[in-house]
């Protein structure tokens, strides 16, 4: 997991969005190291709305962070 | 889903704010991508009052990134 | 409720906290467009402490956007 | 509550933080207008940390605009 | 508790963060002014783990407004 | 724990997202000193999804002051 994240520039927010939804799984890969945990963790929130909501929330803000390193993709149609 | 979010440009506050609802849901079917399932989570939240709450709070976000991309719909009247 | 949001301009703070709260409502109102559910789950989170508080927090994020947007209204008194 | 909040300046970064945990009780004042049934809520939550630290976070959020407003009170002393 | 927070200008990151920790702190104390509650309360979040993490995002919102503030000692070493 | 943030500058995202993570951290160990509680404490939450996912929510939050603090790497390949 050396240069995972070489660049927050992305082609347009479509990407951008994608890269927000890997920012929010990549903590709690760091927070829990342990890939069957995580599987059995993953089980638990698939089906849970409170759960898919809050993942929903981080997707969110990592989404925020992104669009302004993107210049919000103002220059792209 | 490909190019599903072409840009993050609206022509009014009121369309930038249903894109805000429209990103809210995409990392819920991003991370339960099954259809059943999340209508089965859908009617667990949809009369729940923290879950709700929630979900807005997740457009709030959005919102605030939509609105610094559109500068405000500041020049709009 | 087609262009219910024509601008985010407000002429005071007073009036851009009142949008605010305007705009936490309306995500749930998309979310749950049933208005009985609606009343109900109202009844159940206008007493509640936890979600009177998170309705705040989605209020104060998007004061957060309205402040921004009107340039926190410094030019006003 | 006319208006109630006329300017987001203060004279100091304190002066500023009380101001947010003003705006952080209006939320709540104008979600649920009946002040009995608020002191009843008020007793609920001010004993309890999770929701203690659910209104700290309000506060954090509107704090965020208001030392925004005042360009941080970068000029006072 | 006058002037207790006379600037959010702190030498480094590090000061800037303890900053936040006690701005974090502060708003419990507004909303909880009795310091034998408090006592009883803080003993209630010290060993629960969602409640530092709340705690911990509180203190993230406050390093966000403090860091802005400091132009985030871009002019430090 | 002196100056243990002397910078928020990282050579590049991944390394930006890591201080995040970091950060993230900090807040609880100051909030819970004592070690032998923190390790019981994160035991709880390793293996919980609502808490794996409230940490992440603080990640975002802070690589969102890192990013900017950085211009989010916009110079670097």
């Amino acid at each position: 997991m050396d240069n995972w994240l070489p660049t927050l520039i992305t082609a347009t927010p479509s990407e951008g969005y994608d890269l927000a939804v890997k920012l929010a799984r990549i903590a709690i890969k760091k927070t829990q190291p342990d890939a069957a945990t995580r599987d059995k963790v993953r089980k638990d929130y698939e089906a849970d709305a409170g759960a898919l909501i809050a993942v929903s929330q981080v997707v969110a803000t990592h989404f925020t962070t992104i669009s302004a390193a993107n210049d919000y993709w103002r220059g792209s149609k």
